[in-house]
């Protein structure tokens, strides 16, 4: 299970000035945080600083990457940023993400003929997102042409199949769950992610919502995640669904876990 | 998706001299909170009162239904007391269990020929519990057969495919996940359910797991749950799956259940 850290985002109110600043030991102290609580990787953006974004994100990599032993996911809708973290970036690097739209196409396809960095391949073209699984499917498979054409092997792309908030319709969380079954079935190789807290968008209890939609893909066979890290309910259910599905020998990394104090549980009911 | 509360059991401790002192009161309570925090059926079980079991299971039977408008769970290890429960329950029971056992299954062939109640169902015969998924399956066929035989329709049976403690083998809880897609596709139209609080049995932690093992059972499509309705944390946990599978039309249920306070949920994190 891949589990990005999404903390380091410069939308988030107190992550912009942060990164403003150039506040290193902040930076690091919040990648190594995510890192303890069980994250693989740290999901840098800096969207946010605009003309400034370059070189903060370059920034950001080099600091943490100086600190820690992390692969960091960058995040960007720039596909100039996207490849100049890229070159700067050690070992492989996650790219978040990859589509079908033609500038963003043409703009990163030499950045991963030259990194082949681990992508995160969104099923979205010049027309948008196909509202059904069929026509995701369809962008999938030509997601994964290109990108292995382009030298990236089918098990170093994650496919996330795209959730709606079920606000808005509540077909959308279930859209999503099919759409997943039908990548792992068709694209046995491919692995699979889904960002995690768009679903719970505009209503009450997002932190329940998410930590139940994370057990719901978990049991349709998902591969990784983009999400906090430092909810600890939502880091729990994960590990107890690890156990739960067979992949926690002795039950070892969940009774660690339970031991390390990393759980967050509550006691209620009973009669 | 049926709710059975399983709170009215005398192998709990504050239930046997509940049910020895004949305290309706606290009877109608225990089940009435039950009901309100959202089962369908409340269970009664009177195992430990040996010989008093027959005549205590009537008592609390029509006890609760002269009070509440309620279908109840007759659980017992004894065909005789099954039998008698039978005979003053108003409306269609639910028996819990019937399995292939010879001394169960002739005991209890003629009261389900005779009272026709909706049935949970265990693959279980006079060799035990058979460790595959096939083996349980075959036996789940030979319950079906028996069971329409007498006069249950297939939507009137629950198979429960038996979890075993994770504990004891890291493989229990997927295995019962297996038979459990394994039953939905062969029987489509008989209905699954799970007991939910064996899978986290001898673990730290096991509200979190049974609350984890309830949104893996959902996903892969089950019925119902025989689960104590008073933790509010696993009845949110229901509550937003139903909702996140596209059961929850306009997120009606899990608004309506947020703004009653009868959700819990507990913020944390965040960087």
């Amino acid at each position: 299970m891949l589990v990005v850290g999404e903390l380091i985002n410069s939308t988030r109110k107190r992550i912009q000035p942060l990164l403003e600043a150039r506040d290193g030991a902040a930076l690091v102290d919040l990648a190594r945080r995510q890192i303890e609580a069980g994250a693989d990787s740290v999901a840098v953006n800096c969207a946010t600083l605009m003309e400034d974004e370059t070189a903060c994100l370059q920034w950001a990599i080099r600091t943490i990457q100086d600190a820690l032993e992390v692969r960091i996911t960058i995040d960007s809708s720039n596909p100039a940023a996207l490849q100049r973290g890229l070159e700067v970036h050690r070992g492989r690097a996650i790219l978040d993400s990859i589509n079908l739209e033609s500038p963003r196409w043409s703009g990163l396809h030499p950045a991963i003929v030259e990194f082949k960095p681990e992508v995160v391949a969104l099923p979205m073209d010049d027309q948008g997102i196909p509202p059904t699984a069929e026509g995701r499917l369809e962008l999938v498979s030509r997601l994964v042409d290109g990108l292995t054409a382009a030298g990236v092997e089918p098990h170093e792309i994650y496919v996330d199949p795209l959730v709606f908030p079920v606000a808005t319709d509540s077909s959308h969380a279930e859209l999503f769950l099919e759409t997943l079954g039908m990548v792992r079935s068709r694209f046995p190789s491919v692995r699979t992610i889904c960002g995690l807290s768009n679903v719970s968008f505009g209503l009450p209890h997002r932190a329940l919502i998410n930590q139940t939609f994370l057990v719901l893909c978990m049991a349709r066979g998902i591969d990784g995640f983009i999400l906090d890290p430092l909810d600890r309910r939502l880091m729990a259910n994960l590990v107890a669904a690890e156990m739960l599905l067979g992949r926690d020998e002795f039950c070892q990394r969940y009774i660690r876990a339970a031991r390390a104090g990393k759980m967050e549980f509550r006691e209620s009911g009973t009669g």
